[in-house]
């Protein structure tokens, strides 16, 4: 590890290449670019190709390489949120496209956009592709990660000055049990297992859950001709205005053969059992004293800013948050990093790093609605970009995206893809596409980016 | 590590309670009950239960401890060969049922057998449940074993002096792509993720493969209703007399939609594509200088006797070779590595080492049939068992039932299992169930074990 100098070259280890790790790439090549020295990089990441859960799998279960799949986007995909959240401050739709699109685009069209940036970065030589960290430990200020390639099903450990993780945290399911499940006469799966709407054509399909899966996978079953759609909620109900094919119900009690009884003592025949019950935040490949235990929310535990872990400050996580920003809040934490990390920014003694999370909690804690919650996020975004060079943006319009998003969702579940909203970097109107949501069943590129309607199927 | 006489305690670490493993703490405890000193046994089990894959469960993908799920059975299945191939030598069927039971039992009834024999040795402590071995290292002579408890979320690092891997071959799925996967508007599934053949009622399957699994499942969901099997070859067809709405095909080329297109240009409108393709020696738990990189052959390589790692003789590993003696041929190498770590067996020289699996691969390569091959894999079982205290029995016979069940397959395949042997243990004649195995359509253990019919569903 020495060098001709004696000095030691610091080298930086990045686990995956979603758009998280690829937004930290993307942060050390552009400080490069302006003329800053930066340490070696090396990123691992377990699929064969970039882009995260942008990656289309139709693989369940376990990979190639028997890793646990990574996917859990499945086909007809389009994007729950305004485009406008989560643009690139620094690689406008607009710019990448050649001209503006619709709001809601499709899995394929966001893969590219997220693809478009790095490819013209040129930081795909920093990624080992097919390669799964399979462990990390620390000592002596150092750590080993040892990582499998698939292909060659060979192992290496290497040693790394700090290691950045953004492994992502919708991959793990949560499966709850319920009574009678290990008897059900028809197929039980979890969101992440869920790949084409179509196999469920016909079928009467019971969803639990009541969040952005449960809504979505709900309305892909609906879309491409389910016979009904029953939720059960734990909670409350969604309460959106749903077609009348769709039926909100109690929680779930028990199954007995096909037939599911419900909390209010009615019951219900169906098919397949749809879990949308969320994800856990799981690292196989840490240590119980590198390992981020938290729950699913706005602001993380443990993690000082959201991103430099307290139990060890030579170690982040990227992405860790539950999200309304995505990708534009990814680079905002990795532009914070890298400045971390060459030593721009410095970070404060314990106390006040531990201070600093559960401020932010306590913060969270105290907002009233999902409005707040945009907000509040939003300024975080804020927060990180005021201390690094990541190109500043209306935030506030992104936001107001955001808020419209609510409001048409409230007025029509099934059309809210169909408006169009302002973007905060380049501050064009979004286009309406050319074939409403509901009807448009070719989720491809090709057929997003031309300018006339689908022909009927 | 230090004990109070200054001598160091012999360790033993034990991966997975299994028919293996658990073969192993019945070898160790028998050797204990007979007055022997034994070393501290610990066996670490990721499943919250022992009985490796008879123990059935209804997850598919990750288990609750986001692991992937180890089974690979299925509701309603039977054992595939006869029950007289598998019984242990110290522990007869007779024994634990009370009275004679019929030759192809249920999973329910063969997990209970299994259990049987266990919790009267008493080894249970011995197991620490819901714990995966995350990784193992070797230096100085000891090995590190590094595991996790889900329930807990915690880790524990103990040293060892010997490792037993036992964790099964048949839980990672060898799953191959073929052009139009992605695209496929139905259901894709591997067999180890087949749980329920009720699913599939009224259903146009495709079943890819032709060995046990593609001939049991294809079985399954024609049992349960499926509208049409067929069954694509790779090599050649099984050749059975299949029921009429069975068909046997060439190879899979491709799919479109829900076609699938064959090599001899016919094509066929499915629901659903069942990959029976077998299953990968799959350790993510070990590195490279420890880990077993063998073919499912009855021959494994790179193990002495079958068992003793030739890279490190202080790491075993059970049941590694393709099966038709399962359960004895466990326990006549859980006896033998047995006597290996109690210096009751010594080791040869690494060379000889090398030469055994050599030689016993050259010996497997020339074997003419099938027949051969359950002649050569009783002879490995007559071999281990003649050097150690498991008590002997006749191979021979159980070799006969196996020739037996072979015939019968061919002679109706949807009605060999309502055939009965002759125990090699007690030289008791199986009765014959009371119903027939394609109208029993009930699995549990109650049941098999009662005396008349199955009421007509
Ligand atoms: C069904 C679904 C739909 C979504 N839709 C939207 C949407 O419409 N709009 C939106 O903004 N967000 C959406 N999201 C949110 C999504 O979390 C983010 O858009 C984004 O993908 C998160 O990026 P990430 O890099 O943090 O994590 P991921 O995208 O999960 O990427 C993590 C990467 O790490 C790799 N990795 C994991 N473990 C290892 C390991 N041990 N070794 C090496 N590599 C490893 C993975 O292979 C993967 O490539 C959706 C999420 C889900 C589950
Ligand atoms: C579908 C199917 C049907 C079969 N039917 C028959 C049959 O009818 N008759 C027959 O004789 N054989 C049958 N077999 C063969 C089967 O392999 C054996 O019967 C037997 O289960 C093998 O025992 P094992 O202990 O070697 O492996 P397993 O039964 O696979 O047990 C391995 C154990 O190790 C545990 N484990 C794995 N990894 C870890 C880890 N990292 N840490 C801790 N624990 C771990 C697992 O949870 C599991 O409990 C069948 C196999 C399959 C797949
Ligand atoms: N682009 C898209 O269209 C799209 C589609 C799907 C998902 N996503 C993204 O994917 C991410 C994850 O969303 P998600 O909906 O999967 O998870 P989530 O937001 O964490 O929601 C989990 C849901 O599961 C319920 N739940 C948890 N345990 C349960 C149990 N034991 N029984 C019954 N219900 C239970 C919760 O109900 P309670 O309220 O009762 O706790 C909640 O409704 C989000 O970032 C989302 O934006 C996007
Ligand atoms: N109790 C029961 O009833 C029962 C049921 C199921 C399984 N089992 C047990 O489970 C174990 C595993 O059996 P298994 O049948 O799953 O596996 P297996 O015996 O290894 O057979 C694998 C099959 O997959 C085919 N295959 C592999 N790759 C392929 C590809 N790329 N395309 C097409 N075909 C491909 C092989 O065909 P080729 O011949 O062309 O190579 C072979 O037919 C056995 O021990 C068996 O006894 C028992």
């Amino acid at each position: 590890m020495g060098s001709p100098t004696g000095k030691h070259e610091m080298r930086i280890c990045v686990i995956g290449a979603g758009p998280s790790g690829l937004a930290q790439l993307r942060a050390f090549q552009s400080a490069k670019e302006a003329g800053a020295e930066i340490p070696e990089i090396v990123c691992y990441e377990k699929q064969a190709d970039w882009g995260g859960l942008w990656r289309y799998d139709w693989r369940t279960g376990v990979d190639e390489y028997s890793n646990p799949v990574h996917a859990s986007m499945y086909r007809y995909l389009w994007s729950n949120g305004p485009k406008e959240g989560l643009e690139f401050a620094d690689y406008s739709f607009d710019g990448h496209f050649g001209k503006p699109i619709a709001s809601y685009p499709p899995r394929a069209v966001l893969f590219d956009y997220i693809e478009g940036r790095v490819k013209k970065a040129g930081v795909r030589d920093w990624i080992r592709f097919s390669t799964v960290v399979r462990d990390v430990t620390y000592a002596d200020g150092m750590f080993t990660v040892t990582a499998r390639n698939g292909e060659a099903d060979t192992e290496t450990k290497e040693q790394f000055d700090k290691v950045i993780v953004a492994s992502g945290h919708f991959s793990f399911p949560n499966v709850p049990y319920y009574p009678g499940f290990e008897g059900f006469n028809g197929r039980i799966l979890h969101a992440h297992d869920f790949r084409d709407a179509r196999e469920f054509e016909g079928k009467d399909i019971l969803i639990l859950g009541t969040s952005y899966s449960a809504e979505d996978i709900g309305s892909q079953c609906w879309k491409y001709g389910a016979k009904s759609i029953t939720v059960g909620h734990r909670t409350a109900p969604m309460g959106f205005d749903w077609p009348s094919n769709w039926a909100e119900v109690p929680a779930l009690e028990k199954v007995e053969g096909k037939t599911a009884f419900f909390k209010d003592g009615t019951s219900k025949t169906v098919d397949a059992i749809i879990l949308c019950t969320g994800y856990k935040h799981h690292f196989p490949f840490l240590p119980d004293d590198l390992r981020l235990k938290t729950a699913n929310r706005l602001a993380a535990s443990d993690l000082y800013k959201g991103v430099v872990y307290t139990g060890n400050p030579d170690l982040f996580y990227l992405g860790m948050q539950d999200q309304w920003y995505t990708f534009n809040m990814f680079d905002a934490q990795a532009w914070w990093v890298r400045d971390v990390i060459l030593g721009r920014i410095a970070l404060p003694d314990a106390a006040a790093m531990e201070a600093d999370w559960q401020q932010r909690q306590a913060d969270e804690d105290a907002l009233a609605d999902d409005y707040a919650c945009i907000v509040y996020q939003g300024d975080y975004v804020k927060e990180l970009i005021a201390e690094t060079d990541y190109p500043s943006f209306n935030v506030d319009g992104a936001n107001e995206a955001f808020f419209q998003w609510k409001k048409h969702k409230k007025k029509g579940i099934m059309s809210f893809r169909d408006h169009g909203y302002v973007s905060p970097m380049t501050g064009t109107m979004a286009p309406p596409h050319h074939t409403r949501w509901k009807d448009a069943l070719d989720d491809s590129l090709e057929s997003y980016l031309q300018t006339t309607a689908d022909a009927a199927e």
